[in-house]
């Protein structure tokens, strides 16, 4: 376990301390459960009274925080991006035994394994195939023929990657992820659906990590491509022949259907679905759930099924709620006026007309 | 085969019979496709014009069901119950082969086993873990480190569950589901999405099932759970830190973001979606595909994306479908009015106004 | 690597040449990356510019298509089957290496297995599996006790398929798929939820493929049915007793409750959600994300949450965006009627009413 001082922390992370910076720091915690020697985070404004109560040695706080209670702020310009930092130091990323290459994984005579992998039990490494140094490759888990894997990469247990892709350096691929599947592509002919050989394949870029039972085909012509750093949550279904940008995040859920393409740094939300054949800018961000049928420009963000523009959108979807009286209003107002006009022909001020409404 | 009169079965489930209590019971069998010997189940008002063409030897209804037909009823106060029981008396559970602890399985020295276990071929315990009494571990199921299993579980093939999760007993995980991924969580500088430890764990209590595929993340500080007794169907995501409580049933497909919480003896319909850090409370049920972006209180019945109250909410969807009637009235409105209006100003009631809508 | 003329391949495929049929093809590749020896294939309109750019040695096209540019084009009636006839006569389809049966796969000794079957290391068939010839089973995959498998089939690593289900012939089943894990069945007593028994099975007939990450319930009484020639994409979830039926397509991450049957030739879009207990017919086509909850007649396109027919509901759903203007048109209609009624009664015609409008 690692400790230190809050004022060191601060260093670190190049913040300032707002307290006392000798407070000893060794682990992080919420700030509802944050005791003694743990510093935590205000990650929403809306949790901000807690650091009234807060039992947490400090918290990482933004610059605009207004301090409050006793406990001592480590004030950064990126909170989060402090709090990342701190959980690496204190914490660390998961640590993989050292196993080598066990002689229960299967590793084909023609498969090149680089310096420093740890291939478990019950692994597959498919003839043709090359793994980069020091990749982690969990039970179980399948690399097909001619694969080529990259350095310092995590296959984590029963993940399959099927024959001929291109998986970077750097790349997680979390448990029960398929990568490079046939694409959905069937010629229907007299009613019988013909399977159309899929010889494109699946890129996956640098710093890619891919979430746990995912889906991603291999393209029918091109290769379907992940950008590098862009991050998949679990249950994606990505199309054949589709095209993630750097830098994006999707969360759990998405689906893009075929032949799609993503800029850079775009951020999709949960269970939002893209259909094929259009084209997102840069910096586009999909709301969850949403629908997105029509190409998006740089910038933009969207939400709803379909997708609109977010501004108008978010009053738009929230206001189906109201249509039951919209719709009685719009009643109201054709008997008003049919009355108004029937009494108009002939007596427009009759208060007959009005207890007579059609 | 277990054979029982129908009166030992009404006896069993504490229910009464209407006709003939001998018949012999030796299955269960839809109304459709029973036949002598079979026992059936009345489980939607609308297939109880069935009751008189079924060849069922029984069937288990409730007490406002009106007799009808010749075929003997099993009367009963929660008629679904009997019908389970039943099921469970002549049909059973799945029976698991008794394979002891396979030799090509791969269990740590560190790893603890309890008694009756079945461990089969191809399966990893690794250090550290521990495994209560009378489990079964199918092939190719992965139990990570310092992973403690209770007594009586049952992991299909193929699951995964990462380091230091913690399962209860009577727990059973359906094929390709994922426990323990890390949490989607990262710290976006300059663009570039720096990935946050994740040091919570999973834990799911007893008496919980996950279905086939779904994935489950650990937590970024606090744990992820699963409350007692919870059910969950397959292809369901659930977010870093989000906390499901007891007696919830989760339908096939739902998504629950980080750090949300739901209540107890929640039911969420399938494909639905739920936001990370809002609270759902007890008894609260979600319709299919809605999307809940708020808190939900106690015994709310919430359906739509937006989600909205289910009275309102169904009237309300239900009428997207007339909107281009409505626009087309507010048209037809606003040109009337003009008229009128305009009309009014120099002659009501001119013909001629009616020829210039605009 | 096959090499063929132009002229050849028309008349494979049935169809006839524009430009000069001596081109030699070896290959396929889209319109913007084809180069000497690959012929292309125009797949929507909105590439057909392409036509004037691309490099490809020919172009399948369909007899609709103005010729345009100077590459030779292949003019075949169903241009996309004669693509498909091409892809295969060029490509093939994936080649599985002969491993026959592996020492390092787990047979039971009262499980058959045809002639001619490749069987790989750490894969599982259990007692009164029977296989039939010419199967591919891949690592890791599970074949249960008591499960049929037809002729041909694939088994791609990691399937897993739950006891006593019947697999037809020429079925391909993609990585982490999940076939015949228990139906979400419970009964709920006391706020107790209870498992019921799943003594149905799932039934998976002829020329069925199956996407990666599906889940395949087996179902409470009566079987799930996957018809003959159907295809599914990946993360798709089917419920228990629901029967699709033949030569259906649905795509990716679509769901389908219990108790729920299809007829032949249907197309559900992506991430559509179709409740249980209903009906859809032959030939009904489903919007991606739609919500049907209510039986659907033969040749019916519905879209939409909750579906509706698809004329009405494109232009319904399209028009969600314009709620905002059309509550301000209404509640200025309301303004203005209100004025007039209140003028009408002592000052009908008054011009200061309508600059008034409050």
């Amino acid at each position: 376990m690692i400790t230190k001082t809050l004022g060191e922390l601060a260093q670190y992370v190049n913040g300032r301390v707002f307290g006392d910076s000798n407070v000893k720091i060794s682990s992080a915690a919420t700030l509802g459960r944050a005791g003694a020697g743990d510093i935590s985070f205000l990650s929403n404004d809306k949790y901000e009274k807690q650091l009234l109560s807060t039992k947490a040695s400090a918290v990482i706080v933004g610059k605009d925080t207004v301090a409050a209670g006793n406990v001592p702020l480590l004030i950064a310009e990126d909170p989060y991006y402090a709090f990342m930092q701190i959980m690496v130091l204190l914490h660390g990323h998961r640590k993989h035994k050292k196993v080598g290459i066990s002689p229960r994984a299967i590793i084909s005579d023609s498969a090149k394994i680089g310096a420093g992998c740890n291939i478990h039990d019950f692994a597959t490494i498919s003839d043709g195939a090359k793994i980069g140094d020091g990749c982690v490759i969990y039970p179980c888990a399948f690399v097909g023929e001619n694969v080529q894997v990259g350095n310092d990469c995590i296959l984590y247990p029963n993940v399959v990657i099927y024959e001929g892709c291109r998986i970077g350096s750097r790349v997680i691929i979390n448990s029960n992820a398929c990568i490079g599947e046939d694409g959905f592509g069937f010629a229907t002919h007299n009613g019988v659906h013909h399977k159309i050989p899929q010889i494109g394949s699946v890129v996956i870029e640098d710093d890619v990590e891919i979430g746990a039972c995912c889906g991603i085909e291999r393209g029918t012509l091109n290769d379907t491509i992940i950008g590098q750093g862009s991050k998949l949550g679990d249950l994606i279904a990505i199309g054949h022949g589709t095209k993630v940008g750097a830098h994006c995040l999707l969360v759990a859920q998405v689906g893009i259907a075929g032949s799609t393409t993503l800029g850079h740094h775009c951020i999709v939300g949960g269970q939002a679905g893209i259909v094929g054949h259009i084209a997102l800018g840069n910096h586009v961000a999909v709301g969850a759930q949403a629908g997105v049928i029509n190409n998006v420009a740089d910038g933009k963000v969207v939400l709803g099924a379909p997708a609109i523009d977010a501004g108008q959108g978010k009053r738009a979807y929230g206001m189906i709620q109201y249509l039951p009286e919209m719709k009685q209003s719009i009643r109201d107002l054709q008997i008003q006026l049919k009355q108004l006009l029937a009494g108009g022909e002939d007596e427009p001020t009759s208060p007959t007309e009005a207890k007579n409404p059609s």
